[in-house]
């Protein structure tokens, strides 16, 4: 009998990174499936008490068949305004929740602020994709089908891609690259916060006999979500194909950060080339010393808004702005 | 038995644009007929939120002999004013509904901003003209009877020529372009935001034999509405007609924007010919990259606010305005 | 003996332009030979008083082989600057002079207030080119080489492609738009304003037997300037070429202006189509009615100072910005 | 006879970073020895005019034996001013001379803005290190006890580390690097941009025999001034082995700007995988499109400079900064 076996290394193919030892592949794999989680969630219960613009809502999800959460942050003048505002998706890492970000950060005040309505989906573990396997797991549709309409029908939002940017962190910051780039019609920026971007960059191996148990369900659950590895599947969810033929004039503001100690600096680095050779725009920061850690997304999070800020759709009002400058 | 076929092309008579191929016809139709809605929104449902200085409201038109609706941005602070507003009619386009500007860009903000009260009539797919065959479908009349009497009747409006703009996006420019040439003393300014000005302007040629039924449809559509191609039911619905007969001192101020990828670039360009022939004052901004998309129309809407400001009735009050030097 | 003859139409190869009748041709001739001149310059003597912060400077010129003038306005606080100054060469027109714009509009005032050095080279009926006949004409060099470097040596610059910017009035545009795109790694704008962008787009036809002996001059000057119609040295002069080639993303940010009565605004609209078709970004603005006159240059050459200012080379230092507020 | 010769790779030695083909140690000998210029700079004559707060200083340099230059930037009310200022030694590239960073940028403005003395000592062609075979070519002393000594003894400086960085670009940022983190006791922060951070960490394998007169002279010339690849010479001027010796804790602020499509974007992220292996405390920033050009250190200087201004011996002084809040 022969079973399929696979291990896993980030590999740029045709670029030629570096080959990676068997203990490498085994980190890679730890790095991406297990250490993807933002780390301070993990094991932490759902908060009960959440500042006065945060709202935890539930909504159907006609994609996955069934009711969903998402947590909505609001400028705090939300409820007597006299104005839309654009959209910031904020997506949540691996064993994080919807509360993730509104609690690694003070983005409840950060939405104030930068005048924007930020929105946190629940995903599971879904990483942002239609499963290759699961008909009932296509994430990417409920994100873009589901979520966008529901917030621009229910939400003061200015329903417009130029209104419209996506982020995330970990797995969520693949997610944000992900669907951002596959969907750059429907956003004006990304960003990508320790984003795992090689997860869908992931080449197949044979699995030595001695692999265990836990390897071999990992790569399982790998190629039923993602495709196995090489195959179209797998490469309509690799962000370093989406990088290699995506129109240059197409592709939205694109920012990312790293911390200098992050596990995923390295897969981070090798993006960076496809994006550079192809003289792709994008704005990376990397900061040491800094982990896998709430630190640097909150401190990265307001570059990002800054930014974002020059963006038309998410620019000031004209008032407010003018306003800023008397403080 | 021998019916009478129309294809259509954009052809700015007595000026000889350049002959377009059986497919460019068949484009061009496409373009006018289908293409015109302002594309983002298409599909969107209405949103349940709405801000708190945007009414949605129901009236009668005498008119239709029916209820219709509208849509009225107010300045934030209306509900305690001690003065009264100029107006500008913005005209959705087809496909569109009347939360189509208030939503593809922050109208309502620009609303307080500007000191003006901003109206988007609902139309369906009138093209804002009075229907050569249904007697019901007069939406000329529509807007310049009843929706205006309405508007200043209900609401704290400068009820005067002096201060009444129109402008629209789309099928909504080629509205704007049309209502405000045909009745030019009645409005201040007139603006075009990417607007099908070719629209009344299309001329007839035999369908060939196998037209598809689809483009047959097409043709008698049209015809029902604007009149047959030449004939002088379309020619009073024409605004390259109307250019060319207007007196010059009589033409309210006159702003158009098109995007430079955007598929009306060409019949624009022939309308600024026209205009500019006859000395007819007017300012026109070409962008690129832009398309058929409201990125450029909520960019270049605050061009034309701030050129509106500029006519008398559209000034803002001098104590307002020095109000907002010192916020 | 069979003499040489060609008339010239303006016609976009490639792309489909209409034909122009005779009479066309002979308007074009006259509109690129006669009326490419600044009109209100023509006749007029050197002003014998001038600002005092403009300064004519005596130069020699390596290629041209002679002692050449340029005005130069400074920054009203030049003498005493603690910093360096952004450059814009800003080019003058057929029959006119290097006071030309300095004259017609209130530049030397602007100059102080967009805190940049403005330099107009003296450039006599040249268009700007390297002629193709006459060694001793190269005034592509002459500007690139001489003039460009003893500006950078002798004046306050910024000596750096991001703070460089090239514009022109009408043969001066055409100047603009050929110099900045030929040499697009060495300017971060370009502006033409009624530029006479068909100059080397030029397609020759017979002149008929009866031309007169000024229509063979003018064609023969022309072919002695720029080639013979549809020689490999016309092209290498063509901007319509050259925006077909150029890579998008190495393209200077682009301002065109054109008044609606301008004999130039036909092969304005039909390089806009080359320029929209490769999606190659810019900002155009039509004015109606304005004419090939310094009423329009000189509301426009303000609209393009204020895109400048947006440039991070041409950014307004920090401490005079927040002074500009306090006005 | 056998003579030695070495062709050169970047490799980072205990790091694993890929092999290069020998087409590729050309490209990087090339890239080193010729390209490390700043590019636009090359061919450039000295100006003869500079902003008034701009000095060009004569010298005596002990170490060197001759009298060399200087170029200082001073803030503009400097002389009268009635403090002491802290002060940035910004180090010019190959090919380059002491006014290209206050050319290429507005640096005699941000002095005065940042209020800080700037400083480009001249330094030839030397990598700011000691010659290993020329002891009249010893930089590294000409920098530490010449250039500061002088610069402390005749100018209002506050001459204590807490109050002193380096930086520099291409050369001048290798140089910047090496010589702060060797005399990390001397410095408050280091800053490269688009720094050859791998010129010391060149391996050496044999030319092929067929080697160019050139390539065997750049290799001879390489020798002559850092050592032999492999030598302990060698390593006393690499900064990858000063990184990975010098104690965490005494580093210095660190910034690193690179260019995405710069020829040194992988030898930077091989410098930053040194650091961020020991935890060395930095910031980097990777910016797109950015080549090895002058735009993107304009742009980065003024982040350095923002940040420099958060350290205790760079913050300008409090009423200085009110008074810049009132202007």
């Amino acid at each position: 009998m022969k079973t399929k076996c696979f291990s896993f290394a980030v590999d740029v193919r045709g670029i030629g990174v570096r080959r990676l030892s068997r203990e490498a592949w085994a980190a890679v794999v730890a790095a991406m499936i297990l250490f993807c989680a933002s780390p301070s969630v993990l094991g932490q219960e759902m908060p009960t008490v959440l500042p006065t613009n945060v709202r935890i809502v539930h909504f159907p999800s006609v994609t996955l068949a069934e009711q969903r959460t998402m947590l909505v942050m609001l400028p705090a003048d939300y409820d007597s305004a006299v104005r839309r505002y654009p959209v910031l998706y904020l997506l949540h890492g691996y064993d994080a929740d919807i509360t993730d970000w509104a609690r690694g950060t003070n983005l409840s005040d950060y939405a104030t602020r930068h005048q924007l309505i930020i929105v946190t989906p629940d995903a599971s573990h879904s990483w942002y994709v239609n499963s290759v396997s699961n008909p009932k797991a296509h994430y990417d549709d409920y994100i873009m089908k589901d979520v966008i309409a529901y917030v621009d029908k229910n939400f003061l939002t200015i329903p417009e891609p130029f209104a419209r940017a996506i982020a995330g962190v970990s797995m969520g910051g693949f997610g944000a690259m992900f669907l951002g780039l596959e969907h750059r019609d429907q956003f004006a920026a990304i960003g990508s916060f320790s984003g795992s971007v090689g997860f869908g960059h992931i080449t197949a191996r044979p699995l030595p006999a001695n692999a265990t148990e836990e390897e071999n369900r990992q790569v399982q659950d790998y190629v039923a979500l993602m495709g196995a590895p090489g195959s179209k599947e797998q490469k309509a969810r690799d962000v370093f194909e989406l990088a290699q033929q995506v129109p240059v004039e197409e592709v939205p503001m694109l920012f990312l950060v790293c911390g200098g100690q992050d596990g995923g600096v390295d897969q981070t680095h090798a993006f960076l080339q496809v994006l550079a050779k192809r003289r792709i725009p994008y704005e990376y920061r990397e900061i040491s010393p800094r982990g896998h850690e709430w630190r640097i997304w909150n401190e990265e999070i307001l570059v990002f808004l800054d930014k974002l800020e020059k963006l038309d759709g998410f620019e000031p009002l004209r008032e407010q702005a003018a306003g800023r400058l008397n403080r």
